[in-house]
């Protein structure tokens, strides 16, 4: 056979369908992130791919709220970010106090328990920010405290500020997975030692890196030798930081680092504010449509996420004999358009539904309302 | 300002080089991957997604030679590979036999030794192959024998299945990454229990993943918690492998998982025999070109590796006052050709040119060869 099109293996004469992302991300990315990640290859100790990295680090610097010269994205998705940020920091004689209000809290103590440090796990009823105060009495003098930002599982959001004030000598591990973009966050201003995110959400990207900022007091706590050769900070510094020839670690994702170059600058070009506001206006328009079909709204009142509506499904709202998980099928099916479904003891109770980075506009958000809206009539 | 091209930030009329990349990686990854990278974004559990991904591994196995269940595209780079491959199986109280002949056979012993476990060193000169019996005289019975198919920073390629064949009741872990669709490869015939790659190399892809397999056999002795939560193998494969429902573990990177869908089917289209002979027929060519040239070659006779080829530089060779990173960064300025230097102890007295992926072909040869001839006149 030949490679090209036609009766070829490469495509598997396979169309893919064009969705619209509404679930809990990854989110439609920015046409000119897509557009990014078919520049031409560079080599990852390229000149210019160095000079394209540095103005992709400075970028998240900007929606990071942040001066922090370690900061770059991992070589990974979100998940990758959460171990860098903790493996680096933390291991056997350490303790962590963790906030946990949804599924990702849960995951920060389960990579903190592999460290071998103490994992002090503060819980929290689903849907409930973060309680500062019962963090702060946990324990006396934890090595870190860590709280997620806006919980992706429950559509909560929480104060990092007020943590940040009173964290003492602790570290304050942030993350930022489903806010980075989306709301507003000021990792300096707040005092935030580390935070991550991923690039599939309000960032408008596809799924694969990880952003990853670390501040100067945390970096002079660096584990010499983490348990992770793959996210070692100290030697991942000397090839994204490093002044002048940069130390080879492993290769970069370029095509990824290109496409959050771009989607980065789009945000920037439309301007962080307007953004930010965008999601709010597109998560607003969610919540309200949502209970006007007669849904009501999950998070706690007050502590609700933008980018990222929780709903919860009253006995009795959809038609006699269908599911939930039927609706998101059929939404998916016949309109194209992804929710997604809730997490651990939520899961069947809830819909997760995303406005986030490219999703976040009216049209969208009036797409699905109208097509729920016929599914069950 | 808008998000539109003219005057943005999101190019910062950033015009990128288009180079041909003949260094130890990335190559120059085919047409119909990159335009892969740019089809329409899919949810991780989307039942389309599933499928491509099924089919993605589908691919895998073929390439790696292999009926192993397990075969999948690790959300990182090539040395995430290596990790995920090491710190699932081995931990304290375990012992390594690692066969050293190069940067990424001590890169093994690094990794192997953050986990808790013996790592028993078989040191080699540069450039020579993995000497089987002396792996085998190390330990009586290791945990797992681990070593480098074709060494990437020497251009040496070792016997693995006469490992294989001696492992007793060891596992076998072999690096893969610049052999993966470039030379011959026989997971399962061989007795290999553990492979991993990357995409960049001989596949024809963007850096980004890291194609993995692992024999049932390597699956009845992973570790329950491994000190890896992202690359713990048990909740992965419940994603990859799972029936009917998958359960979700981390966010894949779905664009890069588009185009090694892609890329693989190109390497089958062709014909995994007619990529092997095209990647032998490059190397071949720089070879014998580079010799004619007057310069040597670094890798032992009858152990050179096709797709990435090894060179000595003879003193004198170059004109007076010229350092062999004098020619390498005209070659890329001049004519935007990208060939390797040296790592470690044979820094700046060897160079590492690819033929690999799309880079594979006669056209890049010529270029190079003719180019520096024309530099070194």
């Amino acid at each position: 056979m030949s490679s090209t099109n036609a009766g070829s293996t490469w495509t598997s004469d396979r169309i893919l369908s064009d969705r619209i992302l509404m679930g809990p991300g990854p989110c439609n990315p920015y046409p000119e992130a897509v557009q990014a990640l078919g520049r031409p290859m560079l080599g990852h100790l390229d000149p210019e791919f160095i000079s394209l990295l540095d103005e992709t680090n400075e970028r998240l610097r900007t929606v990071f709220g942040t001066s922090n010269r370690l900061t770059f994205p991992v070589s990974g998705t979100g998940s990758a970010g959460m171990e860098a940020a903790i493996v680096n920091f933390v291991g056997p004689g350490d303790t962590v106090v963790v906030g946990v209000n949804g599924v990702f809290g849960g995951r920060m103590v389960d990579v903190v328990q592999r460290t071998g440090a103490t994992a002090i796990a503060v819980a929290h009823e689903w849907g409930q920010p973060v309680d500062v105060e019962r963090m702060l009495a946990a324990h006396p003098s934890p090595t870190m405290f860590a709280m997620v930002h806006a919980e992706t599982s429950t559509g909560a959001q929480s104060d990092v500020a007020a943590l940040g004030a009173a964290k003492g000598d602790a570290l304050l591990l942030v993350d930022c997975v489903t806010s980075l973009g989306g709301v507003e966050l000021e990792i300096d201003a707040w005092g935030v030692d580390i935070a991550y995110s991923g690039t599939q959400k309000c960032l408008g990207v596809a799924p694969g890196l990880a952003p990853l900022t670390v501040s100067d007091r945390a970096i002079e706590r660096l584990k010499p030798t983490p348990q992770s050769w793959y996210l070692d900070l100290n030697m991942i510094a000397a090839y994204v930081t490093g002044d002048g020839a940069r130390a080879y670690h492993h290769t970069a994702p370029i095509s990824m680092i290109m496409s959050l170059h771009a989607g980065l600058g789009v945000v920037l070009d439309e301007g962080l504010d307007a953004v930010r506001a965008r999601h709010q206006a597109a998560g607003d328009a969610v919540k309200d449509g949502m209970r006007e079909l007669g849904f009501d709204l999950f998070a706690a009142e007050g502590h609700r996420l933008a980018p990222l509506s929780s709903i919860s499904i009253p006995e009795g709202r959809l038609p006699a004999g269908v599911t939930e998980a039927d609706v998101r099928s059929r939404l998916l099916a016949e309109y194209g358009v992804e929710i997604g479904g809730g997490l651990g003891p939520v899961a069947g109770k809830v819909w997760r539904i995303g406005t986030m980075g490219h999703t976040a506009r009216q049209r969208n958000v009036t797409t699905l309302l109208a097509a729920l809206a016929d599914i069950i009539a």
